[in-house]
């Protein structure tokens, strides 16, 4: 793999100069109809080995295109509000949007692979880790990020020499390290780790470039010409995203049964006997949300449900037992225009909670699966791929202890009919419904089968869906108080 | 300022319960008008002393209204992120947006006030925070948004009641901590400060409402129909903004001098000269930006000027000295859709780097009193009152160890035709320029003025501006790398 990036390029100087002169002008003008016309985000990953020259290219990419319209990510130890979440939320808030171009100087690797040999992360962690970073990648690109991988690489030799003249060197001199010197005495037990790190990284849709890091002029040239390269290439197609993935069709239901058919959705609980629990239910999640346990652990709980079936009624059961300073409700609605020029799960990753928080998703994330599948918002390709996206995105949740709650609030077709009319019956509940509303009613099969669909693709152990039935309000804001309160306490005893 | 809230007041519980089955639905209409229409922003600051109904009353409204629009932010200790930016920093990024009612717990007030109390900050530095908090206050009122302050009271003998009671119930005695109990005790010293703290920043625009804490039905009533008559009269009278400042023209010029005329524009520099002094002059911001002390400081640098001044070579020629990672451009455009729904500055207080770290903006703050004052894209008031809260933004920039650098880049009327001719007339150059620039250049005299207006009213002691004679690019560029590094240079020895 580094075999070529070991031999010696050399390119003269005048040579240099007058391929520099070409590439810059048409970096810029690449760089000046991305910015204008903003059909997709450029994210340029810089890594490897200690003074590869690595500093210096992010340096002169900055110089060689406009610094305007580049960010530079450099990620070192973590701040507390990004210590306080799942690991990959700081590249998430970091991400370029459309017309940007970004670049990450060290990202979501670096942890994994300086835990790895410091023998801080075990094989199946490590692994879970890899998987993440995958994931992630392959998203970026599915949602038509160029995504650009650049690995600097130089010789173990190399390395020594190449510290030896920076410390001779009193101007540069502060820029070599203790810490570069312990890598260096590493450098074979980093390879050891990098290498198959490399080839497992290296996918389809986001390959490494090795570059050789040895001779300057050599690898300024080609991370230059590469970039330019990608870049005319993406704008010359147009903001058609990469190729789609498979369309694989859903099976078709062979009978009538699903799951929601099979919900029993009558369940009732009288009103004296609803205000009783109520109350002891709702003691429970205040003195839970008090506990000391909650300090570690974090609360998302997501509320999707048919039309009128009583979302905004079982939040508020909720909301009430809470501590409002410590609670937060997310209505989601259109993205605005900065969530707009962002892959679709920026606007929810900007919202999870840090540890002692409870955030409350009314809908969520899954819209992509329902009503853009439904309506034909999106291209069948990006609400298929949703499902491992949201499966991802929740065992991230999970795995960094957010306690994980998801309401499906499921009423009949004769119910929702029924309360559609008291709506428009009732003066000051009429603003509640819109034309909107009578034609979603009229693609109820097709909604069925979309929650269907969800519910067989991420109702996961760590992550399940609680179907709700909600015919009756009382029961189902019990059942939903009830719930949340057994998971949370579940997790306080995990 | 004290005596009505010692009274005792009582509220039968039946005529509570018909108060409040009324006062909710009509706070549920007002907060849906709200949200629908959203012509502004509503602000609730929820203040006082220990034990006196606060966080009951935030839960309560939380439990009236539509929890999922509104936003409660407690403020504890910062965070490490808003540690290293201005005190008023963690306030802007918490502000709820139009539409929207935010629930300050605790805010802008409460460290100062501890702070004095313990003795650790001086009568000084004392005015000048509440000197911020009142002109903050000022600047949200005059940006529309609905602010309410509540100061919640008790008298000592009550609080020690309170505790007492708390304490006694298992189910409570988790709410008093040795914090009440010593808080308790520092009653008096609260007072002494709290007292005429509570005079100074009851404004005309932003008064405080003391609200009687020891008869919770009395409290809630009283808070909750206040809210209600402030929404529903700031609905009523439409999205217009309060009463204007008063419009005080800027005096004319009673001659044709002017600090922009008084410039020597043609100082030139030739390239050889400039070429060596351009390479010491980067040497020197190069060294300095990696110096020890610059993780203890962060440098803002503003970059104004005509059209066609030079502002993107300029900035270049400062971002080739610096390591990328540490350094951020920021060019200003049209406002997003969630800038547009902030208070003005909000757009540039977003974007404060932390220590470590240098922030171009590409155009700035300025805007206001230059490109929006003379295409009338704002109302005389708003550009009048900028100059203020322009000057209060830069105070608390360089207070909190900011170094601070602003660039007026002037070129003549003639130098100004004959770069748009010749851009013009270069293939490459073209896309540069626009019909917009020949129409503001036709503006040039109303520009001019309001250069001079903006230099007079801003250019202060601690944030001067630098005019930057720029006919010749070679003596503009060094003028600015020499400023900015004399700026850095002052305040390292500082």
């Amino acid at each position: 793999m580094f075999e070529s990036a070991a031999l010696h390029h050399e390119i003269p100087k005048d040579e240099y100069e007058r391929e520099v002169a070409q590439l810059r002008t048409a970096l810029l003008h690449a760089q000046m109809a991305l910015r204008d016309k903003a059909p997709f985000a450029v994210l340029v990953l810089i890594a490897g080995v200690e003074g590869a020259g690595k500093g210096e290219t992010v340096n002169l990419l900055n110089e060689w295109m406009d610094p305007r319209f580049i960010e530079v990510s450099g990620f070192a130890l973590p701040t507390d509000e990004e210590a306080a979440r799942p690991p990959m939320w700081r590249f998430w808030r970091a991400l370029p949007p459309k017309g940007r171009i970004g670049i990450f100087f060290g990202a979501w690797h670096t942890a994994p692979i300086v835990e790895r040999v410091a023998g801080r992360l075990g094989a199946g962690a490590y692994q879970r880790r890899i998987d993440e970073i995958v994931q992630m990648e392959r998203m970026l690109h599915d949602e038509g990020v160029l995504l650009l991988k650049y690995w600097f690489h130089i010789t173990r030799k190399d390395q020594r020499k190449r510290l030896k003249v920076l410390e001779k060197d009193p101007a540069t001199a502060w820029r070599v390290s203790k810490m570069d010197w312990k890598l260096y005495r590493h450098y074979d037990d980093f390879f050891a780790v990098t290498e198959p790190f490399l080839r497992v990284t290296s996918t389809a849709e986001a390959p490494w470039l090795i570059v050789p890091g040895a001779e300057p002029r050599y690898r300024s040239l080609l991370v230059g010409r590469h970039l330019l390269e990608a870049l005319e290439a993406r704008l010359a197609s147009g903001a058609a995203p990469p190729p789609a993935t498979p369309d694989v069709p859903m099976p078709p239901a062979l009978d009538k049964l699903n799951i929601l058919r099979s919900l029993r959705l009558d369940r009732k609980l009288d009103k004296p006997d609803y205000a009783r629990r109520l109350e002891t239910w709702q003691g429970r999640l205040a003195t839970l949300s008090r506990d000391a346990k909650f300090a570690k652990r974090s609360v998302v709980a997501v509320f999707e449900g048919n039309d009128a079936a009583g979302k905004g009624g079982a939040v508020r059961r909720v909301t009430a037992a809470l501590d409002a300073r410590r609670l937060k409700v997310v209505p989601v609605a259109a993205p605005t225009e900065e969530e707009r020029a962002q892959p679709y799960m920026w606007r929810f990753w900007r919202h999870i909670p840090p540890p002692g928080f409870l955030t409350i998703f009314d809908r969520s994330w899954y819209g992509r699966v329902l009503v853009e599948r439904v309506e034909g918002f999106c291209a069948p390709p990006d609400w298929q791929r949703a499902y491992a996206e949201i499966n991802e995105f929740e065992a991230q949740l999970v795995e960094s202890r957010v306690v994980l709650a998801k309401f499906w609030l499921a009423i009949s077709n004769a119910e929702q009919l029924r309360r559609f009319q008291e709506r428009e019956a009732t003066p000051f509940k009429r603003h509640k419904i819109t034309p909107e509303d009578w034609r979603n009613r009229e693609k109820w099969d097709a909604y069925e089968q979309a929650v269907c669909d969800m519910v067989d693709r991420t109702s996961t152990a760590q992550a399940p869906w609680t179907l709700v039935e909600a015919n009756n309000k009382y029961y189902a804001r019990l059942k939903v108080l009830r719930t949340l309160v057994e998971s949370i306490e579940r997790a306080f005893d995990a």
